[in-house]
C-alpha cells in the first residue's frame, strides 16, 4: 500500500469516526434526488440500497431528525450549518416521512406532499423493481378530474376524484364501466392518484389493451351522519356511496349503469368498507377488489359465518352466481394483524366453497407499493 | 375607577409585558383557524384585524419565527415547549409564508400547501370583505381535470389543468369558448385552480348567468426548447401554446375553435407572455386580459410604438377591430414596478386610440386577491 492511500484511509476514517453511525462505512454513494423532490430540488436523495439522504440547512438547531419508518436518524452539521444524514435501506415504493428539528415534526421542504398519515406532508420514493408498470409514458393518457359536491347525508361538501380513461372526452358514444376505488385510513381521496398512481397504472394497462378502459372514482371514505356531534360520530359512507355517489357519477358520466359494469375495491380501512357495501349491495356491485384487508378486521379468529356481515357468506353458491371476481391482495411482508386476519378470511371463503383470487406482493409491506401492484393485478380482470 | 378594574389593568399589563411586543396590547381575541388549514388543524389563525397567529411544537428550539409579508415575528414558548404568536395585520386576501425554526425555513405543518414563491408551502387566507365571489356554494360544479401531455417542442411532460363548467360532461352536443389563464413567476399550472379560485369564481358567475359557460386552460408558463442546456435557455412557451397545447384541447374538448371563442389572459408574468402571444397571434384570439402586468415590464418609460413588440400598437384601428376586449387589471397597493409599467402601457393605449378597460382593486397588492377580483370582473365580458 502505497503512503499516499495509507494517508487517504487515515483522513477518511477520521471523517468518517464522527458520522459513521449515521451514514456507515458501506454506504453506496450513488445517491440521486428522490422522483418525487420539488421542482429543482437536490435532496431527499435515495441510493442503490434503498437509503434516504436528507439535507436541510438549521444553523442554530442543536438536533435534526430524519423521521422514516418509525425510525428517528441523527443528522450531522457541516460548517455551514446545513445537517445531513442518512436512513438505513428502506423497502422499494413508497414510505411518508417527516424531519425534526429541535423537536419540531416538520415536511422536508424539499419534497412535494401527500396526504397520509392524518396529516399533508412529506413522501419518498424507492425504485422498485417493477417501477415500468406505473412510469409516466409518453402513450395517452387519461384525465384525472377534480368532483366538488355537496351531500345531504353529511350536509357538507365532499369531494371525488375521478380517473376518465383515453378518448373519453372524444368517443361521445361510447360508455363506460366504473370502478369504485377507496383509500386507507387516515389518507382521502387525493391518494390513490397521488402516490398510489392509479391514473398512470391504467393509463399503461389500457394502452398496452390489458384492461378495459373504465372510469375510476376515489371518494373520501370518511362520511358521517350530518350534525351527528358525538365523540364516535355514525360512519354513513355506505349510503353516500349508494344513494349520492353512484347516482351523481352515472348521471354526471358516461357511464354503463349497471351491476355488471361495476366493480368496488379499497385499501386496509377501505378493503373493509367496501367488502361490506358489497355484500349489502350485490345488485349494485359484481367485482370486489381488497387490498391489505377483509371486513373481520383486526381479528384473526375462525369466522363464524352465520353472524359475520349479517350471514353475507352462508351461502357459497349465491356468492359465487353474484361476484364475477372476488379478489384479494397482501404484501409478503405486512405486519400483524393483516397476515391473520385476511388468512382467516380466506379460510372461510375455502370453507364455504367461494371462489377468489388471492396475490401475494413479494417483499412489500403495508404500503402503497403493495397496492399500486394489487390495482395492476386486479384492473385487468374487469369488465371482461 | 373602581378597585376590581384597577387591579385587572395592573394584572393585564404585568402579563402582557413579556409578550407585547409579539402579540400587541390591543390585538382582538378572535382567532379562528385559517380556511386553508389540514383537516383539524387548529393553527394557524386569523382575527378580525387580519392578524395571523401560529403555534408549533418546537421543545428543543431556541429561536422559532413567523416569516409573512417579508417580516420574521419572533414567537414565544410556553411551559410546554409550544411556540405562539402573531404578526402584524396582513391585508385581506391569499399569503404565502413559512415558519423559521433554529434557522430553518419549513412549511407550518398545520396548513395546506400551494405551489407559489418558488416552492410548495403554506399559505393563509384573509378572509376578503368581498369572499362571497369565490366562496364554494351548494350550485352546479365545474370539473377541474389534469391532463397529463407531451411536448416535443421541450421534450418533456407537462401537464396543464382544465376547468369544464357544470353541464359539460352531460350535454354532449354543447360547444364551449376557451379561455386561456397563465400564472404568475416561480408558480405553476396548479395555481389558478388553487389558491386562484378560478374554478369557483366561474362556478358562482355562471350559476348566475353572469359569465358565458366556457372552459379555461391553466398551464405551466415555464417552457424551454427541448435539449437547450443553457444557463438562460430559450423559452418556447408561444409556440407550445399555439402548436401543441391548442390543437390538443381543441381535439380533446368540445371547444369552439375559432378566434372569436378563443380569450387569453394571464397574471404578472403571465400577462406579459399572454399580451405578447395575443399580439403575434391575433388570428388565433380576440379576447386579451392582462392582470397586473403588461408586456413592457418593468419599464416605465414611454413607449416607442414603433419598436414595442415589433411594431403591433403601430395601427390602433387594426387592433381595435381585431382584440373584442382589451383587459388590464391592478390593484391599488400594488409596489414599484407595476403601476409605472401599467401606467406607461395605458398611456400608450390612449395615444394610440386602442379602446381598453382598465379595473383597479381596491386596497389590494399584486396577490391573489387582487387576480381574483380581476378574474370576476373579466370573465362576464367574455364571448357575449
Amino acid at each position: 500500500m502505497n503512503r499516499f492511500l495509507t494517508i487517504v484511509i487515515i483522513i477518511s476514517s477520521l471523517y468518517f469516526q464522527t458520522s459513521w453511525c449515521q451514514v456507515g462505512l458501506l454506504t453506496v454513494d450513488d445517491f440521486k434526488p428522490s422522483s418525487v423532490n420539488q421542482l429543482g430540488k437536490q435532496y431527499p436523495q435515495v441510493n442503490s440500497e434503498g437509503r434516504v439522504r436528507t439535507s436541510i440547512s438549521a444553523p442554530q438547531a442543536t438536533k435534526v431528525q430524519l423521521d422514516l419508518g418509525g425510525v428517528k436518524y441523527d443528522l450531522v452539521k457541516d460548517g455551514n450549518g446545513v445537517w445531513q444524514g442518512e436512513s438505513d435501506p428502506q423497502v422499494e415504493g413508497f414510505h411518508y416521512y417527516q424531519l425534526n428539528i429541535d423537536g419540531a415534526s416538520v415536511p422536508d421542504p424539499g419534497t412535494i406532499y401527500f396526504y397520509g398519515a392524518g396529516r399533508s406532508g412529506s413522501g419518498i420514493e424507492i425504485p422498485a423493481v417493477d417501477q415500468d408498470f406505473y412510469a409516466l409514458k409518453d402513450l395517452p393518457h387519461g384525465l384525472v378530474s377534480e368532483n366538488i359536491y355537496f351531500s345531504k347525508l353529511t350536509n357538507s361538501f365532499r369531494r371525488c376524484f375521478v380517473y376518465t380513461p383515453a378518448g373519453y372526452t372524444e368517443n361521445l358514444k361510447n360508455r363506460y364501466p366504473v370502478l369504485y376505488l377507496q383509500h386507507g385510513s387516515f389518507e382521502d381521496e387525493t391518494g390513490w392518484a397521488s402516490q398510489g398512481k392509479a391514473n398512470l397504472i391504467l393509463d399503461n394497462l389500457i394502452a398496452s389493451k390489458k384492461a378495459t378502459p373504465m372510469i375510476i372514482v376515489m371518494d373520501n371514505g370518511y362520511a358521517y351522519k350530518a350534525n351527528d356531534t358525538s365523540l364516535r360520530p355514525e360512519s354513513v359512507f355506505e349510503q353516500v356511496v349508494i344513494t349520492e355517489i353512484i347516482p351523481m357519477i352515472d348521471a354526471q358520466f358516461r357511464t354503463i349503469p349497471n351491476r355488471e359494469n361495476r366493480a368496488i375495491a379499497g385499501l386496509s380501512m377501505g378493503a373493509n368498507q367496501t367488502m361490506r357495501i358489497m355484500m349489502n349491495n350485490l345488485n349494485t356491485f359484481s367485482y370486489y377488489g381488497g387490498f391489505s384487508g377483509t371486513a373481520n378486521y383486526p381479528s384473526a379468529d375462525v369466522i363464524d359465518v352465520a353472524t359475520f356481515l349479517d350471514g353475507k357468506y352462508k351461502d357459497g353458491k349465491e356468492v359465487n352466481s353474484k361476484i364475477k371476481v372476488f379478489w384479494l391482495g397482501l404484501g409478503t411482508k405486512e405486519p400483524t394483524p393483516f397476515p391473520g386476519s385476511v388468512g382467516a378470511f380466506k379460510n372461510m371463503l375455502d370453507k364455504q366453497g367461494i371462489k377468489y383470487t388471492f396475490y401475494e406482493s413479494p417483499g412489500t409491506a403495508h404500503e402503497w407499493l403493495t397496492w399500486r401492484r394489487c390495482l395492476y393485478q386486479y384492473a385487468p380482470l374487469l369488465f371482461k
